[in-house]
């Protein structure tokens, strides 16, 4: 049995020539919006607003039991190697990031989770230490971050979100873009002798991590600075990276963890560590290991994960829309869309199943996005009147984290923002009737909206956890390995060769032209 | 005749059902790669890479010539009331963004262009006079830029591109969402002595930025500072917000300058010269009119917008491809996929055409996008191997603009970053078989680049000209206004009537049930 031909999927086939009709006087009321409505570790997660009634619910539940979902998740978060293409040579590896967080209530009792959590908690203890350290110390103020994908994305993702707890003094910079002027720029600013570099790369190979950290070392080294005074290295154990005599100190990942779902792991640690304070990373843990609890629970009521995961499919491969818009109503996730992006896209942007066979439905959708209400300036004009429909997954809290707020004609900032983002729930789905043709709204635009009370430390736990599982679960109901990346190598393999072609026409001002770069590359003088 | 009726559209939809295939051996060669290359304003478009053969290309060209579209290129530029649907209320105005840089050689000479161009050369004059005040006075070293949508992304993007350029000592912040969490963190990062604080609505009526020049100013007061010294008003004349009591310079717009189209106006004029300085916003100007110029150009060999739009409606109408993936290998192009997201997504996702009848074919495409070679490590696993196939627009450049690169293994930061951008075109067109599924590349992603000598002030206006030329061009071709946003009012009103009710709430502590709201707000205590 394939996802398409489950009997939950044929049903939903079905289901989906007639999908709920937002639009029909007395069809989107408050009693609906209260009851499509499911709760897990303090936020709500409210559907009301997707084109979905009682028979849909049902059929995606059933979907969700036919795929042994559940038991997917137990077997991921227990160590099972779950990285793999059966009967191909694949990467073959455990899927463990829930260890690196599972310090808390109700720790995983599988051997596997188990020693990778001991090996995970080893460097938590280490990066205590060691900031409080370089705390007592002072020598440090400023911090590049030296990383690129998920090294990079996720961590910066969640330090913008917990900003408003950074430290007085503290700089911090990301350097992950090869292009020079990515580290021209941020060397314009930063204070070398006052400045910690973190270095990551959990092969301890990346082309534009090795290349920025010599272009950085380079600069210390003209500045009379000790580069070893200043890198910390964050890589794989035995990686060509792991090596004392080059870095301050030398924090470590297994191949285990993705990158994509790096950011509870020294990844991320070490840098939210040092900006905010170890006790703020630690409650951040709490959060994500909080919700990887969650995870487990079949009740999609209690599941927000799991609920958002079978919502997410219904739009793509039932409704048959290739995108999703994930919008915070929040300027401390601006970032948040952009490590979403990839931490879906690459997971779920397969093509083939878990037993190396062509699917025959839509795998993971196109994901996008930029925080509202800015966002409503920009592109909500296509999403209302565009022949395009978009789903949208709204991320809203009832308090701002500065509480630093402006009353205006009776309302706050926090308050106005709220309002906006519950308006266009509900002007998307309903939409307007008008003898002009052009405020006609067709509505049926399907969202819904993860709702927390406050972003803190650990509510970020949360929200970071609640999105890595719902891209699992997807995973799980496709029967797709979410776990690998294989569709990045062929360019890396071309790149290395125009690279070279570069390095010897220098060489030797001459060279037999690449068969298919060489016309690109006489454009570059 | 519409755009689906018209002889080169029925062409192409037969021409669609065999698109060049990418893949074939053979197929992709350097001399393809050289054919299919088009020069403007000293970037090349090089498209061999995109699904097209000369018989397509001969299609676009005779849908260009059907849809007129040079003759309503030059109508806009002279000033036609174009932004309009005929036969019910619209906004009837002019599109005159062209004006607002028409100082350089061949100036329009149309009546309207003229006057629209006298308007703008006073501002220019008065911003040139004005900066030089300031830089002599030395009061200023921050700047705060209220505003958001057109007032903020367009100058925020153009800003960073130009940020290699910024004078020592300043320090740029933009204000744009009514979260009350955007302004708290700048207000903690700013010196307000030596801050000046633009505040751009055309309107003067714009909520999120009342609301946040309110929530800036109060904090003024507050440290004893008269804000009237330190707000520059950027707003049409005779808006509520055109006051001299209020605010230390006046700068104007005009309803025929669109949010979107605004960028270089006033709106991002005296940012750019405060940071910058006038003669590289000069240069900016220069740079953007020369496009324009050659936007009226017939021939598409020497016309980039318009080779560019044909190439987004083949892929988005003929081979139904519904996203955009817009990819600078540029860093300080970090904000230009956001702002070209709204310059496209607002002015073309539409569902009527010029004549308010509903169309039967895709308008604006959704498009997206983050800086390569970041985005390689991001979501390029789906672009490769996922079930959606997306175009991709790449910008480039040869040169880099801080021209501090480090030399590794023979190659300096900036050809790796090449290497990378043309190896992406490469792989993504030919694809790669494999005997291990996994590793399978369908190829026939569609691309093109835009290739550059160097981003400067120069050619970043160009490069904005070229894709606001390319977003008209698009509207021409599928006779839709480009030019209003109709689709943002239903949730601006029904956000409006929950913020009163927010407000009521709490004068009356009851109220009664807003029929669609009310559900929702109950969750927000």
């Amino acid at each position: 049995m394939t996802f398409s031909t489950s009997k939950a999927a044929r049903k939903l086939v079905d289901l989906a020539k007639t999908p709920f009709d937002l639009t029909e006087e007395g069809n989107l009321t408050p009693q609906r919006i209260e009851k499509y409505c499911a709760t897990s570790c303090g936020y709500n997660l409210l559907y009301g607003t997707e084109r979905v009634a009682d028979e849909v619910m049902q059929s995606l539940k059933d979907l969700a039991v036919e795929a042994h979902v559940i038991d997917k998740m137990n077997a991921m978060q227990a160590g099972a190697l779950i990285n793999r293409i059966e009967g191909f040579p694949s990467e073959n590896r455990e899927v463990l990031h829930t260890a690196t967080r599972d310090f808390f209530e109700h720790p995983n009792q599988s051997p596997a989770a188990i020693a990778a959590t001991k090996l995970a908690k080893k460097e938590v203890d280490k990066l205590e230490k060691f900031i409080e350290k370089i705390d007592k110390e002072d020598l440090f103020t400023d911090l590049i971050l030296i990383g690129i994908g998920g090294s990079e994305l996720g961590p910066k993702a969640n330090y913008l979100g917990m900003k408003y707890l950074q430290k007085p003094g503290r700089k911090i910079f990301f350097l992950g873009n090869v292009d020079p002027d990515d580290g021209a720029a941020i060397l314009r600013e930063v204070d070398l002798k006052k400045c910690l570099v973190l270095v990551i790369s959990k092969s301890g190979t990346t082309l534009e991590t090795l290349t920025n950290e010599s272009f950085v070392k380079e600069r210390f080294i003209k500045a009379g600075l000790d580069p070893q005074k200043h890198f910390v290295a964050i890589t794989g154990e035995g990686s060509p990276m792991d090596d004392k005599t080059k870095y301050l100190e030398s924090f470590y990942i297994w191949d285990w963890i993705g990158g994509r779902y790096s950011s509870t792991s020294m990844v991320g640690g070490v840098l939210l560590s040092f900006a905010c304070g170890f006790d703020n990373y630690w409650e951040f843990l709490k959060g994500a290991s909080g919700m990887d609890k969650v995870a487990l629970n079949p009740d999609i009521n209690q599941n927000i994960s799991l609920l958002s995961a079978l919502l997410g499919v219904w739009n793509r491969n039932f409704l048959h829309l290739p995108t999703l818009a994930v919008i915070p109503y929040s300027q401390a996730l601006s970032r948040f869309p952009a490590h979403i992006q990839q931490l879906d896209m690459e997971s779920n942007g397969k093509h083939i199943d878990k037993q190396g066979k062509e699917v025959d439905f839509d795998t993971g959708p196109i994901i996008w996005g930029e925080p509202g209400t800015s966002a409503q300036h920009s592109f909500y004009q296509l999403i209302h009147q565009g022949t395009s429909t978009i789903p949208l997954e709204f991320i809203g809290f009832k308090t701002s984290q500065y509480k630093d707020d402006i009353t205006i004609q009776g309302t706050t900032s926090q308050e106005k923002l709220l309002a906006n983002l519950f308006a266009q729930a509900i002007a998307l789905a309903t939409g307007q009737k008008s003898g002009n043709p052009n405020k006609e709204f067709k509505g049926n635009r399907p969202s819904h909206i993860v709702l927390g009370d406050q972003l803190t430390a650990y509510s970020l736990g949360v929200l970071l956890a609640f999105f890595e599982h719902k891209v699992a679960f997807q995973g799980f109901l496709w029967n797709i390995n979410s776990f690998d990346q294989e569709g990045v190598q062929l360019g890396k393999v071309l790149a290395n060769k125009i690279i070279d072609r570069f390095s010897s026409q220098k060489q030797h001002q001459e060279g037999k032209p690449y068969p298919l770069g060489d016309a690109f590359i006489k454009y570059v003088k």
